[in-house]
């Protein structure tokens, strides 16, 4: 499952003017690339089907496809056949790599878990509660085994991942997020403009690596709010560590699930939601 | 269209436990609220049909839904006929403020700006465009037709904004926008856990007091990702202004359709993208 060279870079070049107080200075800048990507998802007897379109940073494209139907429930790890850039006479040129198809050895529920989010086919009265239920619903992977959370490594971590993080990602442009051992060890660091997507490629990483999705800290350079502890949950991950606030949803769903949630964590402290 | 009083307010206070070299600490705190909204849309002939789901701090949530549909180009404003949580018998009670029905004065067409986005339907190789243009394509408001940027008065605008948020918003778990006039009053300013939610929110409010939701300045306090642009256009401000940086798409966007962009913006400085 090797990726093919891509079109887009991570990072595009543009032409800008910074204002100061002294004036105008006009300059060449950096800014991260975000480009569409359609995910398809296709299993024996069935053609490609389009599951989702979500606005990401180019490149590990198969690792945020991946990443994400495991997070979405829609195809368990070892279900996982093949990856593969879609080949398809009606694509744009541009849009070659902007389209990702996943590989299923088994049939994929997609309306089930889906039916909440498609729109225009239910009236008010019959259907009113499935969608709210369909945006709550979380997948539960495996319950983290290992040791409990140590304060002392978490106030760490957000160092580590920076610490492992591309050059392009510390121009203050990305979201990072990365899978740590008990030990402090990265597994993967990925990064993208869309926090969500930096989580999908860490697990996805992970999974077409052959290795499991889950360990003691996954670690994220933003807020965390309720959609985030819930990859964290079906990836079975022991605790989520962010540099920002966690929002009330977030705090529940951790504390239901049983997973570490720790928030605003720089070296000199960190908050313990759950 | 007064909104009803809610169950649940903006902020959640929890028990929390504080590491830092000292030791444990446990304390309560107070983090940002998150919910699930349905949004639906009726019109004269037809039941309320389910448009989308978004995770948000509740509040301002008639605004959300009605700045929402305006963005989408679901709805024109002057078509904006209703907004009222849904009555509906199988709700449950816990989501019966979670759930808020549109209604416009002529027909939607939900299936055409959404096609692309609905789940499970198309095979590989015939839609396959379809979805991809749909994320891209962006609603084009009036042309905003007032005085050019000024950057001296765009470095002070994160400041203005920060000054008219409300006190739980400086807690740091929200983001917040605000419209600002061409000196630097601002007309509204919103928070959400979410970004776009918070500019939905400042559309809604202008477009359900009867005033337009163009303005000189859109500011908002975090990163100015392609969607935050899509609105910007499709509400017809003169530029957005943002304290983070863009990305590719969102430059690509801001100067085709002649929307200012600014980012990284601090008291001493700003970096004119577009």
């Amino acid at each position: 499952m090797s990726e093919l060279a891509r079109r887009s870079g991570p990072v595009s070049r543009v032409r800008v003017a910074e204002h100061d107080t002294t004036g105008e200075h006009p300059r060449e800048d950096v800014v991260a690339a975000e480009e569409p990507l359609e995910i398809r998802i296709a299993w024996p007897g069935s053609p490609a089907q389009r599951a989702w379109v979500t606005m990401r940073t180019p490149g590990h494209d198969f690792e945020l496809a991946a990443g994400w139907v495991v997070h979405e429930g829609l195809v368990p790890v070892g279900a996982l056949a093949a990856v593969a850039y879609c080949t398809d006479i009606d694509l744009a040129p541009e849009q070659e790599f902007n389209v990702v198809t996943v590989t299923a050895s088994g049939p994929v529920d997609l309306e089930h878990r889906h039916a909440g989010l498609s729109s225009g086919s239910s009236a008010c009265g019959v259907c009113g509660k499935d969608s709210i239920d369909a945006a709550l619903t979380t997948v539960r992977g495996p319950r983290w085994q290992g040791p409990p959370p140590s304060a002392e490594l978490v106030r760490r971590l957000p160092a580590l991942l920076r610490e492992a993080q591309d050059v392009f990602g510390r121009t203050g442009g990305v979201h990072a997020a990365g899978l740590f051992s008990a030990d402090g060890e990265p597994y993967v660091v990925r990064e993208d403009v869309g926090r969500h997507n930096a989580v999908d490629k860490v697990t996805g990483a992970r999974v077409l690596a052959g290795e499991p999705p889950a360990a003691a800290y996954l670690v994220v350079s933003g807020r965390a709010g309720f959609e985030l502890v819930q990859k964290a949950v079906a990836a079975g991950v022991g605790s989520l560590v962010s540099v920002g606030a966690p929002t009330s949803l977030a705090v529940h769903l951790a504390r239901e699930a049983g997973v570490g949630l720790f928030g605003f964590t720089r070296s000199e402290r960190t908050v313990r939601y759950s």
